[in-house]
């Protein structure tokens, strides 16, 4: 299993995972963006990703960001998906994919890692306790769809 | 009262803003980017904003934003700050440059805006209720620092 940065021949496989999660997330109809949608985005410099892939080629896991701006703390990755194949959890690549996207962060000299997590996701919560993440519980997300 | 894009020149009547919603947020001492982080940052393309500008030239409101990748929905305007001069609530400005800023994500062919705002931030909330704007509860926030 190695991990790189994502190439545009990744994006179906990043997308499957895309979908994999939403499903999880009990929102498999939300997921309306195309992979035609990725490709455009993705050469235009919108989003980027680091993948975990296994020896036959095939994308196991994603962390999908985007540099943003913290108001308060300076240059920050969003990190927008995070997510390993369904018949791979436990197995550590979601660890070694979440320290690549730290390493990461740090060598484009952000302040910080930032993500969202549904509050009745105990799994993924366990898991950003364990890597000592801070949680907030105060902030609600507007929305407004065009 | 004018609404247009920010130049650099913009930057620190935009941080003055900045400083002044984390003050009424109760995290005046979180705030650590400092103007030449600002200005390194904007030059970058790494955030835009829209400014409010009275008849002086003086920056009476700011919607800071970063265009970002929602994997559900496609390109997506992040609203990080939106701000007006505590002295001038209630005047409109507000309006108007919310109103701005949906016609600018648009332009960009976004599908969605999205925030965040507090859960105790009644006046905000009103607001975005006004505007017909989706408010989920149910997403936690988590962050690393680096």
């Amino acid at each position: 299993m190695t991990i790189r940065k994502a190439k545009t021949k990744d994006l179906p496989g990043i997308l499957r995972l895309v979908h994999e999660l939403a499903e999880y997330e009990l929102a498999a109809d939300q997921v309306t963006a195309t992979i035609d949608d990725y490709q455009k985005a993705f050469q235009d410099n919108v989003f980027d990703a680091l993948v975990a892939v296994d020896k036959d080629g095939k994308i196991t896991g994603t962390c999908i960001f985007c540099i943003t701006w913290s108001t308060w703390k300076g240059k920050m990755l969003y990190l927008e998906d995070f997510v390993v194949d369904r018949h791979l959890r436990q197995s550590g690549i979601g660890q070694k994919l979440f320290d690549a996207t730290i390493n990461h962060a740090k060598k484009l000299h952000c302040a910080l890692i930032k993500w969202q997590v549904l509050d009745w996701n105990r799994p993924a919560l366990k898991f950003y306790e364990k890597n000592k993440a801070v949680i907030e519980k105060e902030w609600w997300n507007g929305k407004i769809y065009l």
